[in-house]
């Protein structure tokens, strides 16, 4: 069973999530705000931030680590701006409603800042891109995360994976949606290596003395190396600054990990930046330039002419068409968990 | 004369640096914005952005690709947005500008986004985000630029090495300003390199059919490549799509290049974020939280003991305190053109 693949649409992959996380105790709305964002990513191919996680989320809703029952608050703070105290909640539950109420604020007036402490985990950026890109917004957004990394010449941990969304709406679904953290690799991809019994490439990770390892187990006790170095180094502090920092949250050392530890509040930041383009240049000259922008990327020679140039997002855009249509493939030993679950 | 070396005080040198460009017809205005960011670049060690760029510029002025008579106008589109037409003007006068304007409007309403087309190279962004922290505000600005990177998997030019800022005011001058570009070397090593005969590391550049590289002339005639593979290729999209397509101005390949370019409009677009942290968390929970942030990262044990684990800007800030100390240090050359172009 452990290689078996079992198919599922859509809409009972969001139902038996939902159900998952409410035996788990989650609020109505929560479970269901949790499911989405897990469901789309799913759909998306980012299946490390899709069903997988909805175990990890009921495991800490049990245990006490996420507050079920907690309501998330919003204080508006300028016309353009809001606080959420996410009061330890789900934290895609928190992400979405920030979400929410920046497309709103940024419906009034042309820009948001909401910034969100007190959160958790919550899930990949795509899926929040891709929700601001349908309601006609250019998105920036990024949390922060617990530390996997060293900052740039350090050799302990001090910084999380902290990744950056940059997400900008185009014509008929075709958005531009960037969402990347900050290390060269992802732990789930050394897992992943650890589980095959392969090395992982140089450059990708140290051991906990700082020195450079190939060894997936070493790696996973020690240190991600962040990517382009100093570059990817100060980006993550900058995110961590944009949402820990401005927010009011936890940020560096402070956030605790979430995956090991089932009885502690993470105490994470998030931040979402909205901006409306039919208020800058307006709707029409933005969607046209947008789609000269889209076309100036796409006939770019390949280096490869077996692999044409792509826009970020877009093949995740094109495996979540795919996936609605023809349903998603996932595990059949993570079907029958989640089945439990419910 | 050629590897002479001149020290001259940074007043001394900002007034040269404005009367060459007065000479080359900016007005008085701009030419003192120009050589106010040209001169901070300059005193932070950013020497490829600093004096150096005066004589560039003043060719263009007198070229006629620069608008020597341009008034950038401001035009308002929301309480905290606006789009600057930079009508051709001098980029750093452009920038000030939209800069000045940004942070007017971010402390009446807490936040702001301001968009600058048809503008021209504004130099480094670090001078701008010292500006902005000083002012108390935090800030996020990018400009696009020509072509010198393909996007990732393209092998042709296609994406500017567009900069990306991000600056966070610390108490007492400690700002965490992070100042980068796209690419994982700046032309001006590659040009440093060819100048003294040496080839280029692996990975930096590929030749103009998108072969990887080590010759200097043919990385300088072919293609820059984006750090982190497929991150900073999407990130330098990202930027274009705040500085070019968000602003009304031009973007990708339509951005003209302007150094071997005395003649053309550049169209080059940037954008300015502002946000104030007084309007979020408050002022005195900002800095405890800045400080906090600062002092976890610069306790970092370091992978080499001589070499402290710094914050980006932080170089630069200490080298600009010092330059303020003991002058400028310049090539005896570059003095003698600065001083003949006065």
């Amino acid at each position: 069973m452990a290689n078996e693949i079992e198919t599922i649409d859509a809409a009972s992959l969001d139902t038996l999530c939902t159900a998952a996380l409410r035996a788990a105790g989650a609020r109505a709305e929560d479970a269901a705000a949790c499911a989405r964002i897990l469901l789309e990513a799913e759909l998306m191919g980012i299946s490390t931030h899709g069903a997988v996680r909805v175990p990890d989320y009921a495991r800490r809703l049990r245990g006490g680590g996420i507050d079920a029952q907690a309501v998330p608050k919003l204080e508006r703070r300028a016309p353009s701006l809001a606080l959420v105290d996410g009061a330890n909640a789900l934290g895609p539950a928190v992400g979405l409603r920030a979400l929410e109420a920046g497309i709103e604020i940024a419906r009034e007036t042309g820009i948001a800042y909401v910034g969100c402490r007190a959160s958790n985990h919550f899930g990949a950026i795509a899926p929040y891109g891709r929700a601001a890109c349908e309601a006609g917004f250019v998105m920036l957004a990024g949390t922060n995360a617990s530390t996997t990394m060293p900052p740039w010449g350090g050799k302990a941990l001090r910084l999380g994976n902290n990744p950056f969304c940059v997400a900008a709406p185009g014509e008929g679904g075709a958005h531009f949606i960037l969402d990347m953290a900050m290390s060269v690799a992802a732990r789930g991809k050394i897992r992943a290596a650890l589980k095959a019994g392969r090395p992982i490439p140089e450059g990708w990770a140290a051991d906990k003395e700082g020195r450079p390892t190939t060894d997936p187990a070493a790696a996973l006790a020690g240190l991600l190396l962040p990517f382009g170095a100093h570059k990817g180094s100060g980006l993550s502090m900058a995110v961590d600054l944009l949402s820990g920092v401005l927010s009011g949250a936890r940020f560096l050392t402070d956030v605790v990990t979430w995956v090991d530890n089932a009885t502690e509040a993470q105490g994470t930041g998030h931040f979402f930046l909205l901006l409306d383009p039919a208020r800058l240049t307006g709707r029409e000259a933005y969607d046209g330039a947008m789609a000269r922008f889209r076309q100036l990327i796409k006939r770019t020679p390949a280096a490869d002419p077996a692999a044409p140039v792509l826009l970020p997002g877009e093949r995740e855009l094109a495996r979540r068409a795919k996936a609605l249509q023809e349903g998603v493939q996932l595990p059949a030993a993570l079907m029958a968990e989640l089945r439990e679950l419910a």
